[in-house]
């Protein structure tokens, strides 16, 4: 957790991390600065002192609203870089930089960059900045970042935030199964009280508007998918698509924080007024797997351990897994679960690739998502909860709700 | 705009674009791509070529959706690669979109790289496959890549994209006037119902909802400032302050289609109730410029003359400006305005930095919004509307709405 950062930083012998990008929805920004309304920041951490902030000029008050050091970017006047670079935007950008750093005294050992920008713009300043500081070693990572390490394991702040998330989330899936069911149906499809077919898209509307009321915002959107669609694991759902009895829907809801703060993922299947048999013995084979998988995480085991387990269980229970079949479409076809925080996805990983050496440890957040697919007969299947891995041991969800597969109709 | 996309690539001795990161929120792929519900995904485009879409299996229909070639990114088997790559994760990465390149043809010439990511990882990777392919070039800009000027000028289905957004923010603009004047007021202060006073967190709220109402979002907040918070520019606003007659309200929106796609921006200033005499003759002042300006504004100039010409216009009137006091945070202290579409801030920009050599051309999208700061006197006073220039040399204002500053109590 963010407490471990300089020690973090020491096993990693690193002397500084600069922080680059927006304010908001930029996950190392928001970890260190809080949410601030800044458009373009630099941040920059020594090991074993406290950040600085480095603001556009009409940020100022926005970045000391972030109770860190600030600096003004305009101390070091951008037409001078310029002039200086000779017109090379690039290369000015770099030159500001390696100022900061330089009054910061960073001018040797090793920096990890961070920060959402655009990968080509990334690649150019910091090339540049490499050549102009040979001295330095900028170090870059892929999800193991010494942040993405900090950021496995969460403070009682963060739980306390993702889980007020959690109950956010499951309000608004209580209202959706409400609003579901409260509809009456014509010809088995649920109809408004125009006359018009309830869709996918008039549900979604809801949705939005029942997470912006109470403060939540949904980036990345919402799967709640139907039929085919619900049987390939990230298809969103159709728009148009109207809503049948008995037709199985995947509702996988993962708001957070508006400004891009904590994140809640969650899952769940229904079917509207009954179940065929198929979905319902598919419905079986999930729920035994989440509770049997559920039942058997303990701290210290490799994740991975988890994965194998629920391929297993599935194989066992005549589905094909991506244990025996790496590119299988078909049965349990992604990973257990992941990390969640200010990323959706972040640390720790279930995936089987040999480097992923993560393991369960107090203080992970991390949602449990099994699932069956079989795109061919237009029938997907997942639930997933977010689990907190208490200091004490127990596995905690982080807001509960019925795992029901059948919603009845009123 | 994106037909001219081979021309400029021409021009630029571009063999190939390559774009990376999600669907959404990341303006190179949803220009691309379409809005797709894509986690990581790159994207290849050949010069005088179509563009070919990578995706990760679990989102096969997902990149189906955006009526491009689509490979699955399994035909690099991942486990494969990281073993070639002895367990580095980021040579794995590189290693993989060499293979992708390597099949399409491109092992040699220049490559523009785009697309949101962790800036440390854009630099790992892209370092490392810079060095994987040494006949490469790899490109990477700061807000002058060759999507960032195909992006420059709009096509009509991006107006119409552009004026909807528009539409949607002047009727929440509308529903906020509404909503504030109809309160009753207690010692000047607006009170709710239940007799606590109205909050800039309560305003808002409703502002966050009324956009869900109409399918947008507003990743980036809305700044709705008083006092001091409106006289600095960027200051979003104290969201426990109450709101008084006769103060000025600084109301800037800038909302976005649904997962990241074309934005609006809109300020306001108001008073409500009445307006002391120091915010009228400021907003005179503002109005003044505006109208001058905008009546100016004609294709084949600099935008730099109209910034030069807001700052003598503001000096004339005996405020200071950026022209003559460069670091000034008192009087007109910023930009006259600035493109906008996928990005809420894009080219062109009218800074005076020797090396802007952006001007007025048709069907570009733009903000214009003059403003006056003050901050030791807590005063602050923005107006922008957001314009297109038409193919027959017009200004459209994209969304009308009224420029007053006192908005009567009902």
């Amino acid at each position: 957790m963010k407490t471990d950062l300089d020690a973090l930083m020491t096993a990693r012998n690193l002397d500084a991390i600069l922080v680059t990008g927006a304010g908001d929805h930029n996950p190392p920004m928001v970890y260190l600065a809080g949410q601030a309304h800044l458009t373009g920041a630099i941040l920059i951490k020594k090991r074993d002192a406290s950040p600085v902030l480095f603001y556009a000029p009409m940020e100022r008050e926005e970045a000391a609203k972030s109770g860190l050091a600030t600096r003004n970017q305009e101390e070091y006047p951008f037409n001078q870089l310029l002039q200086q670079a000779e017109g090379d935007l690039v290369m000015a950008v770099a030159l500001r930089v390696q100022k900061m750093l330089t009054d910061l005294g960073v001018t040797s050992g090793r920096v990890a960059i961070c920060g959402q920008s655009d990968a080509g713009a990334a690649f150019a300043v910091f090339s540049a900045l490499q050549r102009a500081m040979p001295g330095l070693t900028l170090v870059g990572d892929l999800d193991s970042s010494v942040l993405d390490e900090a950021m496995l394991t969460k403070d009682p702040a963060e739980i306390e935030r993702i889980r007020a998330m959690g109950k956010t989330t499951v309000e608004v899936v209580g209202r959706v199964a409400d609003f579901l069911t409260s509809h009456r149906t014509r010809d088995e499809v649920l109809v408004k009280a125009d006359g018009d077919p309830l869709t996918i898209r008039d549900v979604k509307s809801r949705i939005n508007l029942w997470l912006a009321e109470r403060g939540a915002e949904n980036p990345e959107g919402t799967i709640f998918a139907t039929g085919r669609d619900s049987a390939i694991p990230h298809s969103a759902g159709s728009p148009t698509d109207p809503l049948r009895l008995g037709q199985t829907i995947v509702f996988d809801i993962f708001p957070c924080e508006a400004g891009g703060g904590y994140f809640y993922d969650f899952t769940r299947t229904w079917c509207l007024g009954y179940a065929p048999e198929t979905a319902q013995a598919l419905y079986q084979d999930v729920l035994s797997v989440y509770r049997q998988v559920f039942s058997q995480l303990r701290l210290g085991a490799p994740c991975q351990d988890f994965q194998q387990l629920a391929c297993d269980l599935f194989e066992r229970r005549g589905h094909p897994s991506q244990k025996s079949s790496p590119l299988t479409q078909d049965g349990y076809v992604h990973g257990l679960g992941h990390g969640l925080g200010l990323h959706i996805h972040e640390r720790p990983y279930f995936s089987l690739a040999f480097d992923n050496k993560d393991y369960l440890e107090p203080n992970l957040v991390m949602s449990l998502e099994p699932g069956l697919y079989y795109p061919e007969r237009g029938l997907g299947m997942r639930l997933e909860d977010t689990l907190w891995f208490r200091p004490d041991g127990q596995v905690e969800i982080l807001a509960e709700y019925p795992l029901d597969l059948v919603l009845p109709m009123k």
